[in-house]
């Protein structure tokens, strides 16, 4: 993509009123634009990388046999008033014929009545659905930028067993999914397993907690074993639940993935059972599992970021390469420049490396420096009236400090 | 993908308060599933449908030099205000905090603003941006299946200008990408240009309206120049405004894509002007250009099918081949069926080419061919205990009579 084509900016300057360091970025970048408190529209650049987190959590989904679909966000009150959520903290609206719906946050309240329509025998398990859809949450304060909306963009997998050991290892099967996916998203070092309170039916739920000044939620790391422990049920353990160890690290934490065992708990409230062999009636057991794409956008600009913007992990960039070209004054040699831009641009884009070309014109070598770092695409590569000289462009890693030269002949084969 | 394991099933029956026959026979199917009156989850074969249309759609915007975005569902009230839409058919709902928000159901209030941030400039003219996303609108009566949802998935397009040519030149080409979408979504045959109200800074609006006996609008067809005239306006017309004909057929019809020179109205309700190369404030021209994508779904569902199921184009058929393997009640046989299936189906896959693959056990030949006829996927490949003597399989398009047989050695590389 031209650069000049782009129709966002970047700004110096926000208002204060957000406080997320890595919204900020966002922000200042053209990645988001701010609508409302806690909702954000997502702008080209930063629809780029949230369609890489898309294919990243779709590619593992598939992997894990789930098939894709998509519920809606108008969900029926009386579907929330099955199962006692009516008052959670639901956006509630009315509609013209005085139909009354609840903006889906979760949506086990059609997952369970839809799979109950299609699953009777016990031939019809196990089985997953997954989307990946737009929730909502009528939180009461929105301070926290990417990392708490009241709009966000969620991936909601639910799945349905009749036997407890097919659950448990489904569960399992997940969780390493999980890992894997935190780890393609560049997070993976800083993200700890963290026990939470289990429900009903589970002595614990498996929170995916990334450590971060800027997380709302407290976990305790113990110093043993590596799992966590949230706030919530910590007092409970003094002890570290699964190793025994007694010594625990306080972190301050993001929230990037929950997975749940809910048993019976939806299933029994719309009366879902599947047939077995004998005729029998079983209980349908469920799991859900969430990660919020957005939030794990918000959480990478706040951990992978340094004072001048953004470092984008090579797997989630919104490009590979920045390619910039720099005006001289001398006329001859700035038509040169922009040849070799322009050559290299293709030759790299010939290779399916994905460039953000700044052809800007009337922009200084520091104002181009400076958007790059802000950006933080992973690769800058400037062509210069210097570069030229040696037939060369520079390339300078967003994450690193060094420059190297590279010949016009060995950039477009270059192993970024 | 193996129907054994997809969770959805055919239905021979389902409520009758769904009237609409196309949208009857996309639940019959599974590829849509009904969660309210004018709400519906999209299904696993559904979403491989919509995410055809998607791609087709999202190509011509590409070409269109658009950029994508997403712009959120939770829109201020006084972004409605501002441009006097409060009370336009909106979803409104309050938060806990006491915002209030309309759902989106068109997004100028959104993306005026948005434009607004970063265009300053004449050099900034002109630029588009594009979206698609869940749309939401109150709809007193949704009696017309997915032609008319409270809740469906909608392409917007939104370009801004400062020259009337350069507009006017822009929707010259929006105009002919639709006829393109159109053209490869199968239903281009039956859908009319056709002249609407315009406003206040154009005479008229265009609409695309597909012929169908399901449709809620009424147009009229000048019998000399095929162009049409929507009910709303065609009082004002004895004439043909185009060709100054007088023979007009009515026909019933589905509103498929819409596009309006919009003038100032949103740009000067928001103050958005640009500066131009003398110092002087510019106008901001827009124009807004609508697709339905659920309902291109749905209409295609509606006027590409027969008694037996729907007629899938190819170009968006959730697969392109079905194929399915009968079982004999002699055992070598049986498994001889199953083998031949097995390679046939790689070896089509191998080729790029999808496949639904019938390996459901227990389900005799006239279900299948009922279930075959249902999905409506262009290409039905039989594997029996018949064709196997032959070394074959049989071929049946859906759109035809006739079956043909294709040896073993000849069917991966077939051009279906």
């Amino acid at each position: 993509m031209r650069q000049s084509q782009l129709f966002t900016k970047t700004q110096k300057e926000i208002s204060a009123d957000e406080t997320n360091a890595g919204t900020r970025l966002l922000l200042r970048g053209g990645f988001i634009d701010k609508t409302a408190a806690g909702v954000y529209t997502i702008l080209p650049l930063g629809l780029r990388v949230l369609q890489k987190i898309e294919k990243i959590i779709s590619a593992k989904m598939d992997d894990l046999g789930a098939q894709r679909l998509v519920m809606p966000a108008l969900v029926p009150k009386k579907n929330w008033e099955t199962t006692g959520r009516w008052n959670y903290d639901l956006f509630k609206l009315k509609g013209a014929g005085g139909e009354e719906y609840g903006l889906a946050a979760t949506l086990e309240e059609v997952a369970t009545p839809l799979a109950k329509k299609f699953a009777f025998s016990y031939k019809d398990f196990p089985f997953a659905i997954y989307q990946i859809q737009t929730k909502f949450r009528n939180e009461l304060r929105a301070k926290s930028g990417l990392l708490r909306g009241r709009e966000f963009l969620m991936k909601d997998l639910y799945s349905f067993h009749i036997s407890q050991k097919d659950c448990d290892e489904y569960y399992e099967r997940v969780k390493e999914a999980y890992f894997s996916i935190f780890k393609q998203a560049g997070i993976v070092q800083d993200t700890y397993l963290t026990l939470s309170s289990g429900g009903s039916f589970s002595k614990f739920s498996h929170e995916f907690q990334t450590a971060s000044g800027a997380g709302e939620d407290l976990i305790y790391l113990c110093d043993n074993c590596g799992i966590a422990i949230n706030r919530e049920i910590k007092s409970e353990y003094p002890k570290c639940p699964e190793c025994g160890g007694e010594k625990f690290s306080e972190k301050k934490a993001i929230e990037v993935g929950n997975i749940f065992k809910l048993g019976t708990k939806f299933s029994a409230a719309f009366g879902f059972e599947a047939t077995g062999g004998d005729g029998c009636k079983l209980p349908v057991l469920m799991c859900c599992y969430g990660i919020g794409l957005t939030r794990l956008l918000g959480t990478v600009a706040e951990t992978s970021r340094d004072d001048a913007g953004i470092i984008w992990p090579e797997t989630i960039a919104p490009f590979s390469v920045h390619l910039m070209e720099l005006e001289s004054k001398d006329e001859p040699a700035n038509r040169r420049i922009k040849e070799a831009s322009r050559r290299i641009r293709q030759d790299l884009q010939k290779n399916q490396i994905e460039v953000l070309y700044d052809d800007r014109a009337g922009k200084s070598a520091g104002e181009k420096f400076k958007d790059s770092d802000l950006l933080g695409i992973p690769n800058r590569v400037v062509v210069s009236a210097k570069t030229l000289e040696k037939n060369s462009v520079e390339l300078k890693k967003r994450a690193g400090l060094e420059t190297v030269l590279i010949g016009f002949d060995g950039i477009a084969d270059y192993k970024f």
